[in-house]
């Protein structure tokens, strides 16, 4: 009944944010040379940001409701999966996904991804790309690749 | 005369702006089905959005002018075959490439792009993406990709 | 124990939006009336918009806590009165503190403050100003001054 | 023989930003009390914030180079006075003129105020405004007003 | 018959934005004493901006229409006076209200109330302020006011 | 020690920006044919822009820093290859890598490549895209690709 054109490939990116606590450092390097390589962001005591994350599916046009996936669903998703766990948290101390890895956007960026793929996956479409906002200046992007 | 990298691709992107009221239903679904579906976007009485739209262009540096595509030629084509239709118009009773269409973000994109595919390939470039914002936190994105 | 400085005025604002539907018409005007002044706005079957509502709110430091208002029970305030009634809304036709107003944003922000004002005393504060922007170009603000 | 309107009074704002650290709590308070009055901001391993500070500084313009104040040296002023004390920091831990008090952004912006007042007038112009944004929905404006 | 308030007081905001170089300079300083007053902006090629103007019109609603100021006379005001004389020109050079001022951003927006006054007013409504952003980081208000 | 996942590909994005004058027109045209095509660029006396430039850099994760590239070593590249030359500058008179070209945002996007390509991949990762945004509503994109 409704005309749509079924094999044509959309993407579907969702905004979310969350304000969450960090440090880069490594346990194993003196404070001296963790200032070296992470500068201001290696301070003992913490920072912040307001991170903003941008979630990417991709997928086709399902022709009984003209949606790639339900926005309600995908929100979801994405708030129990990862928003919840990283909202007003440390992220060293308190994100079970992000234990044992530095605290750079990077390393957080993949981690998000794992958390989203399978369940995205189950709602018939694909997690096409992470994109993570650190600063107005400064984003990281993963969209699963490998070298 | 002028220097360029003749065979290098461009990517021009032009944003603009519409208002316009739309609903998410289906006639052959009841109240109760469509708003299982589509929850408040399936109200009754319309709502609406700022959409923002971008179209990005593809080509090659014409080396007369410097220019992928004119960019005021671009914004003709874009208010005429797609602003003009939709400004202050109602998506599901005003909008003639949107007959029979569920009035998804979806839909749109891929009606947008065909109206401006082949006036964007006479000016000597490729229409690359139609992007559209319904909200700061929801866009749409269509490269004219098959699955 | 905590040291503040009681007496200073403090301003805070919250930033909520809404998207809604309207027409700006009167009904004892030809269309041709509507037309010459309210332009595409008249249009008959509805535009749209992305409202951003900024609520500032004007106090002093309570002592114990640090604050002018909670801001969760500032953001409860203006959700029930004026987020679940605009949002995804006609403004015409479904809003009760809009009947018999011509839906310009100059009457929204007054409506809007009529809602506002005696919850937020009760809280402790006084409501400085309602901001409303319709598009990121056009904005109204209402201070609850009288001419 | 500069024209200028020395009489008139100009306001002049200078944006910056830092991402911070903080935890709003109160020592003698239990974790139970401290949740119910802060909420997700009582957390314990901190959270934080891309901070965005909005200084706006009154005053005539002067003749002989059409400024209120030099917009260099103003920089140079809310660096040094607030930016880098403020800096991937904790403002709880680390910051001395928050020592003492609730780190909400209504104690931190009397506190900035407090800073930048003096500075300001000795270059000839009064400071007017202190607007710090913790979050985009969230925001705090503080003018040396006496209740 | 259409139910307003009219003794309220509403302020209106339009947006608009022009692309114009200038340059700081007195022609009775050496380059020296240029650059140690204006710096980098006393480069004697000129730079440029994209400026963005607010312009706020104060008064009370028109009953007729629920309209402080008719938004398409205002734009066309605005353009008039204001915009067709300084987009993409030099303000220097090219714009006979800057003729001998220092081509500030605080002397701007003087100069742009004086345009702009006297149309708004007989459209009876008033000038209230003229905001000019020169950078994301940088703007300048005036309101009329005298010392 | 540091567990991350060595073979991903991130996508990492620096946002910088610089205020420059410049004017599209050729030499061997007419004042008329350079209108005719340019439009209000070619006026002569030269219009500016607040330029915001995105670089995006691709590599994989270092395992000893959880970084693609150290931002600040990314930072310093680009100010010192583009940034210091373009700031306040004119783009067609003062800056050599834009000598004999028109000063389109395609040239230059092309131009500010050739700068940075190879001091990133002595950072060992690779110059993935540079955007410049030129107004709002238009920007350009160039990713090394040949046609």
């Amino acid at each position: 009944m409704f005309k749509t054109n079924p094999p044509d490939m959309i993407y579907l990116t969702r905004r979310e944010s969350f304000s969450a606590s960090h440090r880069m450092f490594r346990h194993d390097w003196s404070d001296e040379e963790n200032f070296r390589t992470f500068g201001k962001c290696s301070y003992p005591n913490w920072h912040g940001h307001n991170y903003i994350l941008f979630v990417t599916v991709k997928g086709v046009i399902k022709p009984e409701n003209g949606f790639v996936i339900n926005m309600n669903i995908l929100k979801q998703i994405i708030r129990e999966k990862v928003i919840d766990r990283l909202d007003h948290r440390n992220i060293n101390l308190d994100v079970d996904f992000m234990k044992g890895k530095i605290a750079t956007t990077e390393n957080l960026a993949i981690a998000v991804w794992d958390q989203l793929k399978d369940p995205i996956e189950k709602e018939g479409a694909w997690l096409h790309c992470i994109k993570i906002e650190e600063t107005e200046n400064n984003s990281i992007e993963y969209y699963g690749e490998k070298d």
